[in-house]
């Protein structure tokens, strides 16, 4: 099944996407999926991100450097909070701020979102409260990043996208035994890598923020991108596309 | 004025906190305060965070060491997410979660509430983006610190107090020239500052929390606490007091 959000004939609405349809349901599906209205074309509907996060974290270093097959014995996973009121969707618009002097750079990356709530729990567990899995493009201001300041970095307006749609269709297997994530700018690949190289598997990851913490339906857990990011231009369009999902795509301004 | 917010008679309310009534009012009362119903005695309420922020920034290292009088001449502000979907307010439990091995530090602040969409503005507009200020308890999980992780020190389920109300009336004058921010444990006086001391002052740290990125009425941005933290156990009851506000007390189970 795949969930997107978006605005129709003026409403802001969730729905399933089916073929060529969009089917509106109730408020956040992530729990209990309610129809709520006739199937519309989903060529007429503007799609936003799929879901209202509460949180959203990114992971830091989610991938094995190249030199390594496996994570040393002591790593553990550095998360970071995002903090954006309003998360693009596909087709949204990023705006790199005036009075940046360095890149601004995509970063194609798998997204969990949590399906309930979630506290303290064990990494097979943590694969339980995963609803699905969406496209994620963790935009940064590279210049904040020597200084480790990734609040400036990667919480600036727009600088966070999500979607076209979270799909419940890609399993563990799948993502264990590798997908590709790949990042494109005007056409042209830029990155290019496969969740066989994660440092941690979803399940540990989510195990790992749950710790102290309370993650609610719809929260955003974005798993790392293959380095290197790629600096996007105001003018240029840049594609994250994950296999088994799909593209986002979004516009730089 | 006095902004709070609160339960009362089964509904959650923003209302005016007047002597020993509480009088609701509509929604957010940041741009426009609406009556909506007749006054309460304020005992009936159990109050609640005094604001529902999209966003919560705290400032890391607010105040001047000892031995320095004016900052140094490049010194930045430095600020850091505080990501907590449910905020406590006066008299609301906070948690020391299982698992932590170091102390859970109270940090008593002063702290501003954004009035109105604020975004590039410079110092002195920045004053003028200022709702009014209210008393926050930035709980800290110290042992996270000397890694510099302060999204796990500081982002932990309950991890953060704010209240007991908003106040209006205090102007900048006053915080120029010094109020003071105190907090204690079980009674004892345990940190003392005064707002005389910030490397910056409140317009200037809205102007620079407002460079890329969009604040939003309710939002917070607490100042700092005066060094150094205070460490508070399971029991014991902990008590932020700004001058001209007010008592912000929480029990730490």
């Amino acid at each position: 099944m795949l969930i997107a959000r978006g605005h129709h004939a003026g409403q802001e609405t969730f729905g399933v996407v089916d073929g060529d349809g969009f089917a509106p349901v109730r408020d956040q599906p992530f729990e209990r999926v309610v129809p709520a209205g006739p199937q519309v074309p989903l060529a007429d509907v503007e799609l936003l991100s799929p879901t209202r996060p509460s949180r959203v974290l990114v992971v830091l270093g989610g991938f094995l450097p190249p030199d390594l097959s496996v994570r040393p014995p002591d790593a553990e996973p550095v998360l970071f909070p995002k903090v954006i009121p309003w998360h693009l969707g596909h087709d949204g618009e990023v705006v790199k701020p005036a009075g940046l002097s360095g890149s601004l750079d995509m970063e194609a990356e798998l997204a969990l979102v949590i399906g309930r709530k979630t506290r303290s729990v064990t990494a097979e567990q943590g694969w339980d409260s995963i609803f699905g899995f969406t496209v994620y493009n963790d935009f940064t201001a590279a210049e904040f990043l020597p200084a480790r300041d990734f609040y400036t970095a990667k919480s600036m307006d727009t600088l966070g996208s999500c979607g076209p749609w979270i799909t419940t269709d890609l399993d563990r297997e799948r993502i264990e035994a590798g997908i590709e994530i790949i990042g494109r700018v005007n056409g042209e690949q830029r990155q290019r890598g496969t969740t066989k190289r994660y440092k941690f598997d979803p399940g540990e990851i989510v195990a790992h923020a749950s710790r102290f913490v309370t993650l609610l339906p719809g929260d955003i857990i974005s798993l790392g991108t293959p380095p290197p990011a790629a600096p996007v231009l105001p003018g240029e369009v840049c594609e994250a596309e994950v296999e088994g999902i799909g593209v986002l795509r979004n516009h730089v301004a």
